[in-house]
């Protein structure tokens, strides 16, 4: 018998009302004779609820306590899921993570999943019992509770199907899966139904509304088939998987948008070893978050020109840490508010020639003009104007036949 | 050092600011050189809220899960409560049931603590911690969160106070401390600085608001002083403790009074072993819960009558269930609603000859008439008019001078 991984968000069990409509959907892998892990978060607004108590308390809350804290809303969660399918006759029972234990290293608040002991839930399994496991959590070899900082339950979810060699991870979601681009911005953005891991990471800016990119690349380490699919509606998602797998012949998969960056370019900036980093030392020490990057060839040979862009909350703190580093060297230094980046994502175009042409000839015939570019093996990112972005976006989805996809 | 255990009751967690107060209270205990070992309870209003959430995934929610659920709350809060210690600079952390552990046998819902581990609190206390130990709760020899059935969070501290050998439990609740008669009833109700375990436990009806008696009970068998206080104000509170402790010499402590009782009395029943259980069975059985029990002797060797209180809302019910009951044989059933039980309660009338009297005339003075009578050693009971309780209450409180006790 197969072992599936199902988590469900903190949205898809924001009320017992839905907590009741996940236990159907668990129900429904059960009757398929699958082996069902349940991995949960807390419900919907519990932890931050609950971080706000924190904060009550202290502007500077003890950060062992923290996880204590917030720990008991997938707890909460858990109990209330298992509780149901009890009700409707199915073997469950919540396992938290010190019963198994799920053993986290690293720190408080930030720690990650190092070991998953499986001998209770592997036995529970083979009793047709279904667990419903904490997810964002476990305890470290001090017999504390942790939280997992980055990529939470997704993260918890994964390290399941690892340990359990399970058949495939369904990731439950509000929404219907990942799209083409963001369907906000632009109606015609299509479900994908399948992406390659590499794709996915790509489509961070995407990606990140449905899984935490962190997940994603320990899905891709560990080879897991992830599936995201609504908890709300019934319908399939998008399975998130290895290229080998995907066969079709899509050049281009996803198209990306940011808004609201800002570019900085230095000119004249010496073209010698560690300059680079001299810049971005101080950008780092005052955490700003640089985006994409873009250093040219030295025309003459001793000085270049260094572009990059930040969002544009960061810009007046990225002024004043370049401006005031003194090791920093250049003649000249540029900043332009109102700048996008418009990404085309696709494995395809690996094998594909042509994409780039294909990509800036579009953007020329809508005269939109092209500031940077910056591309690796399975993306082309440009940089244009903030007030073309919908332009670009209609334009290039159009372009790569993803109007039509279904 | 000498260790004292601290318990706060909902209301005393009831929000994060009362917290930061609770905090405080810690601390002076702490300033005071003593060992302090703090038991909670979930914050006001949490439990219930996780009980109405359970009821909307089932009527009939697992025991076991109900456990895990509710048991959250008092995670949350010891967390709270240890944020806030620590915020304050003090070495202080959230004990949770599993990291003791702390043992409990019996059925879910309804344990009860066998064992608690010393180890780890008391090199804690050691190291000058200041433990926050969850009430209400411990787990089982399967590893699964129990709860405490009859007690709660008090029942937690008073098996904390005898396991560490404690100096003291003190109970921090929103009154007080417990009074000579119910302030709600009479204005002139005094605090009471000492009672003895037996008085308090006779004392229940107005003890339960304070302190469930099952805890009671327990502190009397440990012989473990308890002091009942207020978490909101700072004045001394109520000691509980053992009688050779107490040194005054009030003959009556306190005053009891019922509302809503009524009178079922069984005329010509016969006078022969085994008729007073054939008739509480059935009664049993339906969960009716019987107070006051009288039973006179024989008059003419054959048959006696039987008079005992019940709840007026089960009235109907103990009627049906008598009346239903072919294996009751009486010549006459009798009832009446709105009779008051009023008890004067006082370890000093065991050596105060004319208690009774007292008691009978001051009821007499104010022409109220006694239906029946019950006695023990330390309590007088008689049934009257309901009508006639505020001034049966004002007349004893003044006739046993606890008017003017300080």
């Amino acid at each position: 018998m197969k072992i599936v991984v199902l988590k469900f968000g903190g949205t898809s069990v924001g009320t017992t009302n839905k907590i009741k409509k996940v236990a159907e959907i668990i129900a429904s892998y059960k009757k398929k004779n699958f082996k069902v892990i349940v991995v949960s978060s807390a419900m919907g607004g519990v932890t931050n609820e609950l971080i706000k108590k924190s904060l009550e308390i202290s502007d500077n809350y003890s950060d062992t306590e923290h996880d204590v804290l917030v720990s008991a809303g997938e707890q909460m969660a858990c109990s209330l899921i298992a509780g149901r399918l009890i009700h409707r006759g199915f073997k469950s029972r919540s396992w938290l993570s010190w019963q198994l234990p799920i053993i986290t290293v690293g720190r408080h608040k930030n720690s990650r999943i190092n070991k998953i002991n499986k001998n209770k839930i592997m036995k529970y399994l083979n009793e047709g019992g279904i667990p419903i496991v904490t997810g964002f959590q476990g305890i470290n070899y001090e017999n504390r509770i942790t939280t997992i900082g980055r990529g939470g339950s997704d993260a918890s979810a994964i390290m399941f199907a690892k340990f359990f060699k399970a058949e495939r991870c369904v990731i439950y979601t509000d929404v219907e899966g990942v799209y083409t681009t963001d369907p906000n911005k632009l109606k015609k953005a299509k479900k994908i139904k399948v992406i390659s891991y590499e794709e996915m990471l790509e489509m961070a800016s995407l990606g990140a509304k449905v899984m935490q990119p962190v997940s994603i690349q320990d899905a891709r380490l560990n080879r897991i088939d992830i599936e995201v699919k609504s908890s709300f509606k019934k319908k399939s998602g998008t399975l998130i998987t290895k290229r080998s797998k995907i066969i079709n012949n899509k050049i281009v998969t996803g198209i990306t948008s940011t808004q609201n960056d800002s570019k900085v370019s230095l000119i004249g900036v010496k073209d010698k070893p560690g300059v680079a980093a001299s810049i971005f030392k101080p950008l780092s020490k005052n955490l700003i978050n640089v985006d994409m990057v873009v250093q040219n060839i030295s025309a003459n040979g001793k000085d270049t020109d260094l572009t990059f862009t930040v969002k544009t909350e960061d810009l007046n703190k990225t002024k004043k840490a370049i401006q005031e580093n003194k090791y920093i060297n250049y003649r000249k230094l540029m900043f332009e508010k109102g700048v996008s980046k418009i990404s085309v994502i696709g494995v395809g175009m690996i094998t594909t020639p042509g994409v780039t042409f294909r990509m800036f000839q579009a953007l020329a015939n809508k005269k939109i003009n092209i500031q940077v570019i910056s591309t690796s093996e399975i993306k082309i990112s440009v940089l244009i104007d903030t007030k073309n972005t919908k332009k670009a976006l209609i334009a290039l989805h159009k372009e790569f036949k993803l109007d039509n996809k279904k």
